[in-house]
Parts: structure tokens; sequence; C-alpha cells
């Protein structure tokens, strides 16, 4: 299709986002043009302030409008205590249930050698610092329990013990409202392994 | 999840588009953040250049820089034959085939009143005015040969009946790399009732 330039131009720009192909830029595109003005202008806006105020938490690379951020700054949180997550999501998720009150820090992703993510990759180096400077006593490693997940954590437990701090992971067993016939083998071999006294 | 609210915003202008959900939404946003600032602000930019110049038709409702557009203002196409198209996509699909060398007329939709697209929300009225004012003498109904778009001819053939020009529709049959065996009775029914000499 040949769209004017200035329309082909923001066809481009939704195109380069994940997961959103040529056509379905197209049809975004077209539904915000039969939009009001306005509506883009918005738009624009919203993507205009975001580069402009949000930055990257220094210390736990979260994202924030402020520097450190929010949760860092935070004087009534227990800065002894480190959660260690993949990605702001996960950051996120935990901060949802309101029942966590230390610090994070995260990584920016899994070790994945074979999509080239390498410690280096990540911010490894920088949790080392924290630990080393800061009075850390408690490491959460609160990574997927899947293949990338797993080998992070073995990394990660190998690079940090001889800081001499408890490392902790999340716990596997059964999720709320699962179905133990239905569980995979592994998800209820972890349950048993992990039983608790009652 | 709470997010900054000026991240939420940013999630909020992605949430309103078509098809587009708050997850992903969430997902396109930390994309978009995990850039280079510089993306960010030239996304905007193409958003803000979209709602300066690009302006609708008022010959023919194509979206344009310029109005009349382009295609209304080429002195070299056909002025007297109008090609009536639902949507823009339809327009531009036919201009790709290089073959067509009238005008268009865009629609805005074909006729559905369960979901409340009546005569008067397409530009049917101006389809009249342009065949009253401009000396058209064949009108080409480009629609989809589907329950709407088959209802809207009718409609359109009944409205343009009166001034006795030229109405013709696209040829049904089959198509173009397809297979008898697994075309639909209907499609090899027009195949057979528009069969053509050889």
């Amino acid at each position: 299709m040949r769209f004017p330039k200035i329309i082909q131009n923001l066809i481009d720009q939704f195109n380069k986002l994940p997961g959103i192909g040529p056509k379905t830029s197209e049809r975004l595109v077209f539904y915000l043009l039969k939009q009001n003005k306005q509506e883009l202008k918005e738009f624009a806006q919203a993507l205009n302030v975001s580069a402009e105020n949000i930055t990257v938490c220094s210390q736990c690379f979260n994202f924030s409008e402020t520097n450190p951020c929010e949760i860092c700054s935070d004087k009534t949180r227990d800065k002894t205590t480190l959660c260690v997550v993949a990605q702001i999501f996960d950051l996120m998720a935990i901060e949802n249930t309101s029942e966590y009150h230390g610090l994070y820090h995260v990584l920016g992703g899994n070790l994945n050698p074979i999509e080239g993510i390498t410690p280096d990759e990540l911010t490894i180096k920088q949790l080392e610092e924290r630990i080393k400077n800061n009075g850390v006593r408690e490491i959460i490693l609160a990574l997927n329990p899947d293949i990338e997940g797993e080998s992070t954590i073995v990394y990660l437990t190998k690079i940090l013990k001889p800081y001499k701090i408890k490392i902790t992971r999340l716990a596997r067993g059964l999720p709320m409202g699962s179905n133990l016939e239905y569980a995979d083998e592994i998800t209820i071999l972890n349950a048993l392994k992990g039983r608790r006294e009652l």
C-alpha cells in the first residue's frame, strides 16, 4: 500500500513495537486518524511527557519519575532486604501484594546465553555493589520457576555465596485455586519437598 | 498494577486503541521506555505531524495532506467515473492495481443497522451531490461481497437509479489461485452466472 508519507511514518512507528505487524499498524493509525485531532495530540503528549520525565532508578533499576525511585527513597522500608526480580512487571506484581516492605533490584532479564543475555547484560555487578555497601542481610531471589529463571538462581547463588548473607527463593508449590489432578509432576514434587508442618 | 501516573497515562493511551488490551498496553509502554528517549520523541512527533497535517478530502473523503486530495486534484484522472468504496483501505487496494484512473468516493463503512450504521452515517448524500454536479457517468460499487456490502449495494442502486447513470459492481467469481474443489457454492454460482465468452 502507498500511503501519504506522513501516514506511512506513523505506521512505521507502530510497526516498530513488538507484536504489532504492518497490517495492525495500519488499522491502528487509521483508527487514530478517524478520532478527534485532540486525541492524537494527547497521545503524542503522553509520549513526550514519558520521554522527558521517566528515568531509571540508579539503585534498583525500576522506572520512576525520581532518582532514586519512590521505593528506594521511602524511609519506612527495610533496607536490609533486597528482592531480586527479572523485570519491572515482577516488581509490580510483588508490590501489589502490599506485604513486602524491603527494597528491590531489577536484573533486567534472566540469563539466556542463546539469546545473548550473559551476566554482563544484567545488573549483577550493581547488585554486588549494593550488597557490599548497604548492609544488606537478605536477598530474596524472586525469579520465574522456568529454565532461564532457575539458571539465573543457580548463577546468582554461586556469585553471592561469598558475601555470607541469607539467600532465599520464592516457595514453589501448588498455586491457589489449582487442582492436584491436573498439576504437573515437578510442581507436585516441589510441593511435597516444601511441605510445612501445621 | 499501580504504575507511576505518567506511565499509567501512556498505558491508557495505548489501551484506547482497538484490539490493544491493558496487558498489551503495559508491554508496549515498557518496551518503549526501554528504548532511547529519542525513539519516544520521534513517535510523539509522528503523531503530532499527523494530527496537524492529515485532513479528510472534502470531495472523496480519503485521508490526505491536501484538500482536495492528490487523487481528486489530479487533472489526468477521469472525473466521469466514481469508484465507491467502504473504507480507505479498499481505495488503497484498488489504487495499488495502477489500472483504475477514475476518482473515488469513500462511504465510511457499509450499512449495518444492528451496529447503528444507517445511511445518514455514510457519505451517501455527498455522493449524490457529486453525481448531480460533476457530470459523473459511471459509478462502480466496489464493496465487499458480504452481507453488509450486498445490502449497501442494494440500497445504493435504489438511491442512484433516478440519476440515470451507469451503475456497475465488481465481478464476483473465483479468485486467482483458488481451487474449484474447495470453493463455496455461492462463489461457483456467481462464477457461472458471470461466465465470459472466449
